[in-house]
């Protein structure tokens, strides 16, 4: 079993409360065998020995919604709103150039970002699913990979009557295959999905134990698009089809109301946020501060990078704090604490995850190392400045379930120019025809 | 006279239509000279010879609006609302820390931010402003730095009564004492400057010939601290004295309604943005798509990194542009065009300095590299990706009036860690005592 001695660490374990100078972390084989300070640090023995003095290790950031392959579509169509990106550019740029070598190296690009900003877990939301699980088990990143289900014809499935075939066995074929891959279901909105295929989308995860994700109350076009003579919205539609629960994962969520919010809090879904692709498809503002007040667990997405147009959470985060202070006119509305909560311990749980987003004995080794010698970490006086202040190019290393899969800012588990190469090549074609 | 010969460059000049592949820059003493495609470039005799195949070349960004010495402060107090913020802390630490040894020093600190995230052009607004000019002079940065006015005493000025000969000496011995820097005059706001104190200010910067920069219209509760009985705005309470123009730049402007925007279009008067700083603080959102639309010219700041958190005007650029969309409704209302040319040109224009912010003969040497072979930036379909996926941290090499300050994301100019190490210093004070 490999061990790893962190030594004078600046900890940041989760809260704020017990930031700790001059720790030791001790790692051994995939899991934290113990913390504390320098003084009582074990002696190395075998141990790798890494000195992360003047530098701060805290939970590697959970991404709770990506899309990842789509880092090809990036660029592509901006300032734009969700409806005409989503079928102006999207969906035909998408019907042209899904191919498992597509989802297997845009993912793997996708990886290079996450990794080289500090995401140690994804919930990835893609077709070709396989391929995405391949590509993030490659690069050594813990991932939950939901597989996509619409109701027309793409690539991956081009007879929507087999979704639900291909899906169960994608997750038949998933399920132990790889310890870091979690396979899920995704079910890519109410206005995509009729009523029964998100039924039969729902209870395929329940059955098979798997989360079930779906993109829910986006826009205030959604609302248009599936409101019947009740006046149902996403929340309720949801609700009559009997989909709300505890292993329900609504991905947005901007559009709800009080009594939205009382249903999705009593029947324990979820939600993941996604502030940076709300505000630059104009959607809306998620009421994050409201969810957490309604006890609701709430994730932190970036949602793929064409709508973003980044995967660094450490941007993700900011924005999710900004915006909650601006839109509610209170600064007090989401401090730094609750963003980096979103980011980290509560994506991690929402996912099913419970043993990553802290740094304590018993919890996986899923870890960053942000470098505090940049002159806009100087001084730095306290862990709000992960918030409003760092970004994804301070994160010096990234270890993943104890295995170091980027130090000194160098990826050591993958080829990253070659995944940049693939997608160079793939895009020459993408964007030409575009 | 030095030359330099940048080749193979991606060359964005600042408009979208113009962007190019394989360009050359040829500068010479402080001037661009020439540019054009690789095949006609001038053979580079005594020029030295940068490559920046795979890289962008663009005009260096301009921060409208900055506190630099205020790196001192950043992160010892978040999460609250302006006035909280103001009284409870930033005043009183102001009280106890200012002095030339910290603001030379801790502008400095700024500076490195500043050249290690792009930008060439800050305008400065603090107190003790002989020692910013020296901080930033000493880095080779280009400044406008206004000197500050309050009616309370402060470190600087201890007699209020003192302010306008204080200033008036500032600018006579700053004005043609180096060439990169411009004084300018800064009164705080009109809830800490009297009417007398505003006017005689404005009146000092005409004369003077220097920019007149007052904070306006921040927060809701500005408006009630200035109303009067006939519902004066902040815009009109300085309209009332005579203090619009286009020699006043109003920054912030958060609270203006639609007499307010007709007033400030007709008379010229430029406005500076600060949306990170408007959001974290909860002040409100500025309607800046409308302020284009009067045709007032818009430029962006940051603010002082305690309030932003950060001087990375990339960030502030895709913050400016994400929050303009959300808060219209409207995806299109404030494109990424709009966003660099506020960063930009239109900043510099705003300031006064008409030969900066584009890559044209003619124009200073004020242009930075951005690294185009990170993930995040693969493929590199269009110039939207400088707002929507780069960040600070992409800048490669940034060059000030023809002088390289930094090279590979080495600074050349001064010595980083010795600032570094003098704020940190002043830091174990200035922490302990708040």
């Amino acid at each position: 079993m490999s061990t790893t001695l962190f030594t004078h660490c600046t900890l940041f374990p989760g809260a704020f409360s017990a930031v700790t100078d001059n720790a030791y972390i001790l790692i051994e084989g995939n899991h934290i065998a113990a913390i504390g300070p320098m003084a009582q640090a074990p002696p190395p023995g075998a141990a790798r020995v890494i000195d992360v003095r003047g530098k701060l290790v805290m939970p590697g950031l959970v991404n709770a919604h990506a899309h990842c392959a789509m880092t090809l579509f990036r660029g592509m169509a901006d300032d734009l709103d969700l409806h005409t990106w989503l079928h102006g550019h999207i969906f035909p740029a998408e019907a042209r150039c899904i191919s498992p070598e597509m989802v297997y190296w845009a993912t793997k690009l996708a990886a290079a970002e996450m990794i080289l900003s500090g995401t140690t877990c994804v919930a990835d939301a893609y077709f070709f699913s396989a391929l995405s699980g391949r590509a993030l088990g490659d690069c050594g990143l813990r991932a939950v990979i939901g597989h996509g289900i619409v109701d027309f014809s793409v690539p991956s499935v081009p007879d929507p009557a087999e979704n639900i075939a291909t899906v169960a066995a994608f997750i038949a074929e998933w399920q132990g295959k790889d310890p870091l891959i979690t396979p899920a279901v995704f079910a890519h909105s109410p206005y995509t999905c009729s009523p029964a295929t998100l039924i039969k989308s729902c209870r395929l995860a329940e059955e098979a134990g798997v989360r079930f994700f779906v993109h829910l109350a986006e826009s205030r076009n959604e609302i248009d698009m599936i409101i019947d003579p009740r006046g149902t919205s996403p929340v309720r539609h949801l609700a009559t089809l009997g989909l709300l629960g505890s292993n329900t994962v609504c991905v947005h969520g901007v559009w709800l109301d009080d009594d939205d919010l009382d249903l999705v809090g009593r029947s324990g879904t979820r939600i993941v946020t996604c502030p940076q692709s709300n505000m630059k498809l104009a959607s809306g503002i998620a009421r994050v501060p409201d969810m957490l007040r309604h006890g609701i667990a709430v994730g932190l997405g970036t949602d793929g990078c064409a709508s973003n147009n980044s995967l660094d959470m450490f941007r993700e985060m900011d924005m999710l704090a900004k915006i909650q202070k601006v839109a509610g006119g209170d600064a007090t509305s989401l401090p730094a604490q609750a963003a980096l909560h979103c980011a980290t311990g509560g994506g991690a749980t929402l996912l099913g995850l419970a043993d990553i987003g802290r740094l304590e004995p018993g919890y996986r080794a899923d870890l960053i190392v942000v470098d505090l010698h940049q002159p806009h970490l100087t001084p730095f006086y306290h862990p709000d400045l992960l918030v409003y202040a760092a970004s994804g190019a301070d994160v010096d290393s990234v270890m993943v379930d104890g295995r170091l899969l980027m130090a000194g800012r160098r990826i050591l588990s993958f080829d990253v120019e070659e995944a940049k190469a693939r997608v160079r090549k793939l895009a020459s074609t993408a964007g030409s025809a575009n």
